[in-house]
C-alpha cells in the first residue's frame, strides 16, 4: 500500500502553511553567512573547507563549493557518501576510524573523490595503507594532534613522527599535513578569552609544524578551526585551512556568546512549530519536543511568532513531542486563542537538530523557494 | 551515481562484525518483555495498546499485535502512516493536533484504519468533525483530561462535557472515552511514591468518568498509563486500556529507578560502538556521541564490553560523533590496545535515541537474526 504522509511543503507555499514541525532556512540570512565566510577566507588567504556535519546536505555543500570552498569536511565515512555521490570532489574525514567496515568505506570513497582522513595511531595507518593498496587507491592522511581538547590526536612530537614515518612507508598513503582542532573552545563566551584559548591552540599546532620542518618534513596543510574561533585561527598564520560549520546557521548556544571583530553571523535556521494546546492560564503547548530539537546545548532561547502578534513566551521544557511554553509576564490569561498559531524556534544546537530532519524547507520573505534533502542525516558510521 | 554506504549488518553476521554505531536489540530480552506485558495485561483484564512512539517500527508493532495488543498508540499523525501501511488496524493518536495539514492526515488515516484521536479544545472538535464528514470517514475521539501532568488536557468537568457535546454534534465523530496520561510520574524513583502519584492520577480520571456517568454519558475507554506506573494503573480499576512503550527496551533512566511488584523488564536496547582513539592515559574515545545517543535523560550509565574483557570505563561526555570514556579506577594505563574493541551502551532515553536510527540490528546470542526498519523515524508531524 502506498500510504505515506503528504509533503510538508511545496515550492511556492507560504511559510504559514508549511506543516509542522519543519526545519526552516531563512535564505537571506543563509546567503549572507555563506558569502561572508567565503569572503573572510579569501581576504585572509586561507582555504575554506566547511564542515558538512553541520548541515548534512549535498545541496548546501554544492553552494559552499560554488562560493569558493576547496571541499568539505565530514565527521564520519558514511556521512561522506551523499557528498561524493553529488560530485563534491574533495572530502576530508576529520576524525579517526577503525575496523574492516570503515576501511571498506574509505577505499570506496577514495575511488570516487580526493579523500583525506585523520589518524592518531600507527595500527590504523598500517591497516589503511594495506586496504588502500589492495584497492588501488591513494588516500591523503593528516595525523591529528591534540591542540588542547584532550579528545583524539597525538600528544607528542615523537608520536607524530612515528605516524609520519608510518604513512611514508605505505605506498598508497600520502602525508598531507596535520589537523589541529579544538572544539572545546569554540563556545567560550568571552571574545578575548576565546582569542587567548585559540591562540594557545594555534601555538600547539605551530610547535608540531616546526618539529616536522626541523626534520625536513614539509607540512602542506594545517587544518582546523571552527565558527567560534575562525577569526583568530585565520590571523594565527598557522592554519592553512579552516573547517567552520555552524556559521551558516548559528544556533542558540553560539548566539549566546560574545562576538567581535569581523563576525556578523545571522540566525538562519529555525524549527517551525504550531501551538496545539493551551488549557491552563499562562501556558501553551507546541508540537515540537525532543524529537525535533536537540537539547544538549539547551532549549530554544527565544520564541518568535510567525505573524509577530502573540504573547511573549519562553520555551521551558521538552517532552518527546511536546514543547511547554510559558508566558514571560505573570499571566492568568486564557491562551486558547493561541492554538493553531505558528512559532519559529532557533535550536540550541544546530548540528544534532539537523540530524533529526529529512529536509530543509527554505524560504525568502515567508515564501518557500526550495526544499533541500538532508541526505547525510543519520549517517554516523 | 549509485554510491551509498554498505549495509551495517547482514542476517547471520556476528555482532562483533556489525558496523558501528548501530542500534541493537537483544531479542531474548525483547521477547521476554513483549510476552510479560501481554500476560500482565491479560491477567489484569485491561486492553494493551502499546505506544509505538517508543519503537517507531511496524515490524515491532506487528509482534505486539500478535502477542495480544488491541492496536498501537502514536504520538503524531504522520507517525501513524507506516503502521497503517503495515496493516495495523487500530491506531490511537494520543495527542492533540491543529491545522489543515493535520486534518488532511487524520481523514486519510481514518479511511484506512480505525482511528482515534485526542482533543482538548472545542474548535478542534468542530474542525475535525467537518473534515471527517467531508471525507466520508468516522473518527473516534477521546478528550484528554489533565491527570496531573499539566501539559495538555481539560482541567474541568465543564470543559470535558463541552467537548463531549461537541463530539455528539458531529455526525462523523464518535465519543469513545477519555485519555488520562501522566508522563511526569513515570520515572519517580521510589516505587511507593510512584504508586501514590499513580493512584492520585487514577483518582482524577475516575472523577471525570463519574461526572460523565452522572450525566448519562457512557465512557467506554479510559486510556493511559506508562511503563513506570502500569502495575498501579492496571490495579486502579479505572483504566480500561494501557499505553506502555518503554517496557520493550527499558533505558538508562528507567533502569535507575525503583521497581517492585510483578515488574521485571530487561534492557534489550543498546548502541553498539567502537573505541576509535585512545592517546591519553586512562581515557578512550568511542564512535558514538550526540548523533547516536539522546542525552536528555543522561548519558549511558554503563559501558559493556562486547567481549567482556576490557577495562571498566565510564561514558563521561558526548560530542556530536565522539563519546569520551574514562577509566573507573585511577589509571595511567595505556589504552591504545582498546582501539578497535566494541562496546554496548544502554541509551539514557530510548524514545529519542531510536529516532536517530533507520534500523534495528536484532541478535540472539551474538548472531544477527533480523534487521527491522525504523519506518516511523523522523515522522513528527
Amino acid at each position: 500500500m502506498t500510504l505515506a504522509p503528504p509533503p510538508a511543503a511545496r515550492v511556492g507555499d507560504s511559510l504559514a502553511s508549511v506543516a509542522t514541525p519543519s526545519l526552516i532556512i531563512d535564505l537571506d540570512a543563509f546567503d549572507a553567512n555563506l558569502a561572508a565566510m567565503s569572503a573572510f577566507a579569501a581576504r585572509h588567504g586561507v582555504a575554506l573547507r566547511p564542515h558538512a556535519k553541520a548541515h548534512k546536505s549535498s545541496e548546501i555543500a554544492k553552494r559552499q563549493i560554488e562560493a569558493g570552498a576547496v571541499g568539505v569536511c565530514c565527521q564520519k565515512l558514511s556521512e561522506a557518501y551523499p557528498f561524493a555521490a553529488a560530485g563534491i570532489a574533495s572530502i576530508h574525514v576529520s576524525n579517526e576510524f577503525v575496523g574492516a567496515d570503515k576501511l571498506e568505506m574509505a577505499v570506496e570513497l577514495a575511488s570516487h573523490v580526493r579523500l583525506s582522513v585523520c589518524v592518531d595511531a600507527l595500527p590504523q595507518v598500517h591497516a589503511l595503507g594495506d586496504a588502500a593498496k589492495r584497492a588501488g587507491v591513494t588516500i591523503d592522511v593528516l595525523p591529528e594532534v591534540d591542540a588542547g581538547q584532550h579528545r583524539c590526536g597525538v600528544t607528542s612530537v615523537d608520536a607524530l613522527l612515528a605516524l609520519v614515518d608510518g604513512i611514508a612507508s605505505q605506498s598508497a598513503l600520502r602525508f598531507a599535513g596535520i589537523q589541529a582542532y579544538h572544539g572545546g573552545i569554540q563556545h567560550v563566551a568571552d571574545w578575548a578569552a576565546r582569542k587567548n584559548e585559540a591562540n594557545r591552540a594555534a601555538d600547539v599546532a605551530a610547535r608540531y609544524v616546526q618539529a616536522l620542518n626541523a626534520r625536513g618534513v614539509r607540512c602542506g596543510i594545517v587544518t582546523g578551526g571552527g565558527t567560534g574561533t575562525v577569526e583568530f585561527d585565520a590571523a594565527s598564520g598557522v592554519f592553512t585551512e579552516l573547517q567552520p560549520g555552524s556559521y551558516l546557521f548559528m544556533d542558540g548556544d553560539y548566539g549566546s556568546i560574545g562576538w567581535g571583530g569581523e563576525s556578523g553571523w545571522r540566525h538562519s535556521l529555525f524549527v517551525l512549530s504550531t501551538v496545539m494546546s493551551a488549557t491552563r492560564p499562562g501556558m501553551a503547548v507546541c508540537d515540537v519536543g525532543l524529537k525535533g530539537l536537540a537539547v544538549d546545548s539547551g532549549l530554544p532561547r527565544s520564541v518568535h511568532w510567525l505573524d509577530a502578534k502573540g504573547e511573549a513566551l519562553t520555551y521551558i521544557s521538552a517532552n518527546d513531542e511536546h514543547g511547554m511554553l510559558q508566558a514571560q509576564r505573570e499571566s492568568d490569561g486564557d491562551f486558547a486563542g493561541l492554538v493553531g498559531k505558528r512559532i519559529l524556534l532557533p535550536p540550541g544546537h544546530c548540528d544534532p537538530t539537523v540530524n533529526l530532519y529529512d529536509e530543509y524547507v527554505c524560504h525568502r520573505n515567508g515564501r518557500v523557494t526550495d526544499i533541500w534533502p538532508i541526505d547525510a542525516r543519520g549517517l554516523s558510521r
